[in-house]
């Protein structure tokens, strides 16, 4: 197979400065640098900066690529952990950020369609004005795109009641190498007609094809929502928490964890509302009509009063964003704990929650690295912060240590290595320690199948 | 590429005695036509049928399968309403009702592990008695098995509210042609590593492999539901109704829609509740902890006495069943019109039903066929029966004038062939009239990756 160029030659910048004219493309060192890092840290520097304005520019773009065999990298606000962003093989950045219109948002339907450049966030925003919701919320949704959610199947805090991004999406518009525009799914909540292509785009990475339209699934919006923050002694209270409100019969919103340095590192950032003797918070959050949001709160503060709580203070409408504050804050508050991080987003089954953390936190004392663990009790999907010093000698080691570490004691529990980040650059190399030859080999013959150059995203798993 | 074979040779039929010994395989005219034939009323008649009960067994059978190019049709209660289970190309049949355990339910990690033989309504109960949730329930959920759940992506009733079969699929082990075992996914709630191989699977209707177990989500069961049934003077009124609960912010678990033919047919089979100016009807169902049920009803009635109705009627508990056993007798009601049925479950945007069903009924008025329209308002998937007399000339034709005439009006409104049921064979014709070339061929791409000779339940659409 032609390999990948190294350069471009003066046809090939030719043909990217004709088709993307003016400020679509960029070749100067500081653009190429600048679309080169993504929230890993990691970076590359690609050949040519591009953002096409609409899908018959990426079509022509992916027809010369396939024929000159260039890498293509998909874009948007990078905010990918794990490298999913890097061009590491060369190649050409394609920025879908100047595709961002919401061309509908209809509320007969429960239906909205969007460019992949339209901010999480923005939609959000617009639905709600219609009484319409969109519920997937990563953390990062203030300044994340759809089109990137839906390449990494991005999750978030309402995933345990509303799911994840997968869950909404109903079609979608993608070109693939070669430059067809193809249309998978539809319009309606429910279809199945022939191999579900819409699925199999969803947390894909950029490796199939570039996203130029998507189809979405809307709810109607729940008229208001209630927080509760409750304290334990520890982790195991948290956990029995927990399965108190489960077993009320209610499906959170949201059900999110913090263990005892995930408290340290905020109670040395923020004034904190628990007592001292906390070792663990549940934040829970409820919706739907205030009637029923108010009775299920009831119901949730009798069923946590058969167990041990330090403290519990609730919180409704605007008032309970203080609440949610303490768990935004978590990330820079880590920082105290000491100056180098290293993130994982790990799951693993509900119940094992606890004892996946006790694990993590053996490892980081017999690795002498501060292993700091919160998230989405609800669904089992924990991130893992290994705090550590490089300036310290063996640090760096030790946390590469305590990854692998990790990692081995997440599948022992019959865990994932991603609950919602993927797989990217940064885990690449431990792929093989969850998914077999024979699974991998079918990943590598469908990717072949859209992209037999392997020009989509090249350098990451599939 | 070698061709089917047109019969067992001695060799083969040795082979298979011997992998399925004694009842685990039958060569018998008798066996063979009952195990031919499924709920389309479609057949054929295999060369045998084996009934595996483990994994490795049929690892076995799809080794030899691929080196003998033989056929393989997946099976289990055979409710496939579209022929997908029919073996119209010879091969052995492979009925999956001898893996039919549950292995275990676990309420700390809310995932429940079965064998694909395993009735839905049997694993619902189960989970049930812990207090646990499987809300995916198909029309068949009393007869049909979760492998065939799996299979063709099966909806329901609660798909409003708690989604499809997909949205609880989290693993799967399947067995791929050339015997391979595979393990798609995992136990986790979330998981995003590498392709989506298990959603890849759901829907697939045994193109892609036999799947040999499953790993599914379940949920906290709610305390109780209450129902609903209200009249409406005509299908205008029914969509007011609907959009009047939608803008409550309150999600139903079930909101089913019956239109004039239906109320009709179900007039001429029992007795009925509604008042004679009434012109179709909603039936809704809302679950949640007590307090909550009774709030958002509360609510519901309020927003309901905004429209104009001809009757309401509300149930709780037990006493709600005698409602959705209306909903539940239409299908043998509605051989009270006419003699013949043709069934079809085609699906549109959510806002576009009362538009569709009103085309749907031009459509049966000019080809002089009864169409009655009922199903799933909620997510706009419909069930259109189109009754017909095949002993008067011209109406068996015309039935089939008016399948088409349906499918082109539910497409022009954005709408799809198929909302549960999938394509099979009896809209093997139609396909090309809803997925273009480009789509087609990398869904036989990808059936390729996975079975490149073509074996597993070959005759279909992929």
């Amino acid at each position: 197979m032609k390999s990948y160029p190294e350069k471009l030659s003066r046809l090939q910048r030719k043909f990217l400065k004709k088709l993307f004219p003016d400020s679509e493309s960029g070749f100067s060192d500081g653009e190429l640098l600048s679309c080169g890092v993504d929230a890993s840290r990691k970076h590359a520097k690609p050949l040519a900066l591009v953002k096409p304005h609409c899908a018959e520019q990426v079509s022509e773009l992916l027809s010369w690529a396939q024929k000159e065999r260039m890498p293509v990298y998909p874009r948007a606000r990078a905010t990918n952990k794990v490298g999913g962003c890097v061009p590491v093989k060369n190649g050409i950045v394609v920025s879908m950020l100047g595709m961002n219109s919401i061309l509908e948002i209809n509320s007969s339907d429960f239906v909205t369609v969007v460019q992949p450049g339209v901010i999480t966030a923005d939609l959000q925003r617009s639905v709600e004005k219609q009484g319409l919701f969109y519920p997937p919320d990563p953390a990062s949704f203030k300044i994340s795109t759809i089109g990137g959610n839906i390449s990494t199947c991005a999750g978030g805090m309402r995933a345990v009641k509303y799911g994840v991004t997968r869950d909404y999406v109903l079609g979608l518009e993608a070109v693939i190498p070669g430059g067809e525009i193809i249309h998978t799914g539809g319009r309606t909540h429910k279809n199945v007609v022939g191999l579900d292509l819409t699925r199999l785009f969803v947390g894909s990475a950029g490796s199939l094809g570039l996203i130029t339209k998507a189809t979405l699934k809307l709810l109607p919006l729940p008229d208001t929502s209630a927080s509760v923050l409750i304290g334990f002694e520890n982790l195991a209270g948290c956990l029995k928490g927990a399965e108190a409100v489960f077993g009320c019969g209610i499906l959170p919103t949201a059900m999110e964890l913090m263990d005892k340095n995930t408290l340290k590192a905020l109670e040395m950032h923020s004034e904190v509302p628990w007592p001292v003797d906390t070792g663990g918070v549940l934040l829970l959050k409820i919706d739907g009509s205030h009637e029923s949001v108010a009775a299920d709160l009831k119901q949730i503060e009798k069923a946590l009063s058969q167990v041990s709580t330090t403290f519990l203070e609730k919180g409704s409408g605007d008032d309970q964003e203080r609440l949610w504050e303490l768990r935004r804050v978590i990330s820079p508050a880590a920082f105290n704990l000491a100056p180098n991080k290293q993130g994982e987003d790990v799951a693993v089954p509900r119940g094992k929650v606890a004892q996946a953390i006790e694990s993590y936190h053996e490892i980081g004392d017999k690795l002498d690295v501060v292993v700091l663990c919160f998230g989405h009790l609800g669904d089992g999907n924990i991130h893992v912060s290994v705090m550590y010093d490089k300036s310290v000698p063996g640090q760096s080691e030790n946390a590469l240590k305590a990854k692998k570490a990790i990692f081995s004691s997440t599948l022992a529990l019959g865990g994932t290595l991603s609950g919602e980040h993927g797989i990217g650059l940064t885990k690449a190399d431990y792929i093989g320690m969850q998914i077999g030859n024979a699974e991998l080999n079918l990943m590598h013959g469908i990717k072949n199948v859209f992209d037999p150059l392997n020009i989509m995203n090249p350098g990451k798993v599939v």
